[in-house]
C-alpha cells in the first residue's frame, strides 16, 4: 500500500492505494468523528463491493446508513441529490456523522456535493472504484452535479477527510471505462509530467492488461501530479486550470452528444486533439508531437476525433464553461509534450478550424 | 453612514449601514469583479427597490440579470432555487459575474447558497431591506435552503463581499415583520451585551417608531456584536452556537407549525423564553431575569408563549437540529442575563416541562 498527502493545511487528507484495502475497515476508523456513517454508492457497484467494504465497519459497531442510487451521469442531477438529503435526514445523520462515497466519478461528485451542502456541511471520504475516480475525481475536492444547460455547473469545492483507492476494484471495470480512465492518466504526463508520458508509452499494455503494480503505480504518481496542483491551487484561480487540457472540448461533447453517451474520458481524449491541433496550428508544437499523442491515445483504444457536431454548435457549448472570462474562451493547450499553459489567444476562427479538423461522422 | 469589517482575513469584507444608500451604487462598484451582476429579489421587494436599486449600477455599463422569486419561506426549497441557476446559466453569468441579494432573510438564504454552488463559487453581495436580515442572516456566511424535514438543512457557509443596509428599507416593512427582527436584536443583549440590552430597554420605542438613527445604531450595534463572534467561530464549532439562543425551540415551532405560519423572529422570541425557563429550572437565572425578557419582548409585540404542539411533539423536531451531537441535545442557555452557554445537561424531561410551561393554545 503506498500513501499520498494533499498538504492542503487545515484540510490536509491522505490517499491510500493498494490491492485489496477496500476491506480493511481498519484504515478507516480513525478517520471518523462518530460511530455513524452514510455509504452512497449505486446499483451497479453495490452488488459487486457494498458489503464487502460495510461488514468489518458494522462488525465494529458502526452505525450504517446505505443510499443506494442508480447508475450513470444522467442521475448526477438535484433529484438524484434529493434522494441522499431524504435518506440522511430520514435517518438523522449528524453534522459528526461521515458520508462515504463508494463508486466512480459521478458518486464521488454527488456524494461530496451532498456533504459539503448537508447541515452545510459533515465530513466526507471517498472511496473510489474506477481508474477514472482514482487518478482524477477523488482528488481535489471539486464536488457538482449537472444542470440541463451545462456540466457540472453547481456544486462546491469540498475536501474529503480520506480517499482510499484499490486496485482490486478494477477487475470488475467494464473495458471501455478503464481506457476512459487512462485518458486521464495520460493527460498528467502531457500537461506537466514528460517523464510519466514516457513511462506510459514504455508500459501502455501492463496497465490494459490491469497488472496490479503497474496500477498502483500509474494511480499514485496521477495522484501525486494532481495534489501538486491542486495544494498550488486549490480553487482553480490559475495553474489548477491545467488539469482540464481536452475538457472544454470534451464538455462540449458530452452536453452536445447527451450525457452519459460518450465517456468522460472519451470525451477528453478527442477534446485533447483538438486542443492539440489547436497548439499545432499556434506553432507550439508540430506534427510529430500531434501523432506522438495521437498514437498514445489510439493504442489505449481512445477516440482521437471528436463526433461531427459542427464548429459553431461546439463554440456555442464551449461558451457556457466555467473558465470563460470576460466573454473570453480560455484554454487549456500545449506549449510543448508536458508542459500546458492557458490562453485566450486563439480565436474562434482558429478554434473553429481546430475543431472541424478533429472531428468526423462516427 | 456607519463602516464595520468582518475581519475575516482573506474572506474579510465590510457592512455598510446607512439611509439611502440603496441608491448609491457608487458604493458597490468598486467590489464587482466584472461588469455583469444578478440581482436575485422577490416579488413583494421588487416593486419597492428593484428600480432604485438597479438605475445607477445600469446607468454606471452594468450588465444586469434580474431574478424576481415568488416571496416567502415556503418558496426556499429547491425548486426556486433551480430557478436562479436557470437565469445565471440562460444569461450565461460567469463565475466572476456578481449575485447580489436584494431582500429579506429568505432572499438573502437562497441568493447566497446560489452564489455558494454556482460554477462552485462566484461572488456575492447582500443587500437585505428587512429588519431581521439586516442584523441577522446578512451578516456571517450562512446560507441554505429548507428540507420538508428540516430548516436550514441544505446550504454552505458562504462569505459575501459586502453587505449594504439602508435603513430606508424598514419604512415599507410590515410592523410585524419589524418585530419579529427585534427578537434578534434583542438576542445580542441577552447573549453577551448586557449594556445593549439596558439601552434596548431605555430605547424600545424609538425603533417601534422607526427613527432612523436609533435604527441605524441598532444594526450596527447588532451587527458588530455578530461579527464578532463570527470571526471566532466562522464553521460554527463553538462560541458561534451561541448565536443560537431560542432557535433550536424556534425551529421545532416553524417546522411543526408549517413554514410561514409563525415568522422566525416571532419563533425565536417564544423559544427564547423556553431556554430562560430551562435556565430558570436550572437554578441559573431567576424569576425576576425570566420576567424581565417576558416584559421587553412584551413591549416589542412578540409571543412569550409558543404553539400547545406537546412537549414530545417539539423534542421529536428538535432532535433534527444541526447542534444535536451523538443524539444528544445540545441548547443555548442562559448563565444570566447577558451571559448565554451551550450546554446538553438537561435531560428530555426537563426540557420537555420548559416546554410545556411556555407553550399555550392559541
Amino acid at each position: 500500500m503506498e500513501t499520498l498527502t494533499v498538504a492542503l493545511g487545515s484540510r490536509e487528507y491522505p490517499i491510500l492505494v493498494g490491492q485489496g484495502i477496500l476491506e480493511n475497515g481498519g484504515l478507516l476508523l480513525p478517520f471518523l468523528r462518530s460511530p455513524k456513517i452514510a455509504i452512497v454508492t449505486n446499483t451497479t457497484v453495490a452488488p459487486l463491493y457494498l458489503e464487502r467494504f460495510s461488514t468489518p465497519l458494522r462488525n465494529a459497531g458502526i452505525d450504517i446508513a446505505e443510499i443506494i442510487l442508480p447508475d450513470g451521469e444522467q442521475h448526477k442531477n438535484w433529484q438524484t441529490l434529493n434522494t441522499i438529503f431524504d435518506v440522511l435526514l430520514e435517518r438523522r445523520c449528524e453534522r459528526s456523522s461521515t458520508l462515504i462515497g463508494l463508486g466512480g466519478g459521478v458518486i464521488g461528485d454527488m456524494a461530496g456535493f451532498a456533504a459539503a451542502c448537508y447541515q452545510r456541511g459533515m465530513p466526507f471520504i471517498q472511496v473510489p472504484t474506477t481508474l477514472l475516480s482514482q487518478v482524477d475525481s477523488s482528488v481535489g475536492g471539486k464536488t457538482a452535479i449537472n444542470h440541463p444547460l451545462g456540466k457540472n455547473m453547481i456544486g462546491a469545492f469540498y475536501q474529503p477527510k480520506l480517499v482510499l483507492a484499490d486496485t482490486d476494484c478494477l477487475n470488475t471495470l467494464p473495458d471501455r471505462e478503464l481506457l476512459a480512465g487512462l485518458a486521464e492518466v495520460i493527460k498528467y504526463g502531457l500537461i506537466r509530467d514528460l517523464p510519466f508520458l514516457v513511462w506510459l508509452e514504455a508500459n501502455l499494455e501492463r496497465l490494459l492488461e490491469r497488472e496490479p503494480r503497474a496500477l498502483e503505480y500509474a494511480i499514485c504518481r496521477s495522484c501525486a501530479n494532481k495534489a501538486e496542483v491542486v495544494v498550488a491551487d486549490e480553487h482553480e484561480r490559475g495553474e489548477r486550470a491545467l488539469l482540464n487540457l481536452g475538457h472544454t472540448f470534451g464538455h462540449a461533447i458530452e452536453t452536445g452528444m447527451g450525457y452519459g453517451k460518450w465517456l468522460h474520458g472519451e470525451a477528453v481524449a478527442a477534446g485533447t486533439m483538438m486542443a492539440a491541433e489547436l497548439s499545432r496550428q499556434l506553432g507550439w508544437i508540430d506534427l510529430d508531437d500531434l501523432k506522438r499523442i495521437e498514437n498514445l491515445f489510439e493504442r489505449a483504444g481512445l477516440p482521437v476525433f471528436g463526433p461531427a457536431m459542427g464548429a459553431d454548435r461546439y463554440l456555442e457549448l464551449m461558451q457556457h464553461d466555467k473558465k470563460v472570462q470576460d466573454g473570453k474562451l480560455r484554454l487549456v493547450l500545449l506549449k510543448q509534450i508536458g508542459q500546458a499553459v492557458v490562453s485566450d489567444m486563439a480565436s474562434p476562427t482558429e478554434i473553429g478550424k481546430a475543431i472541424t479538423s478533429r472531428s468526423t461522422d462516427v
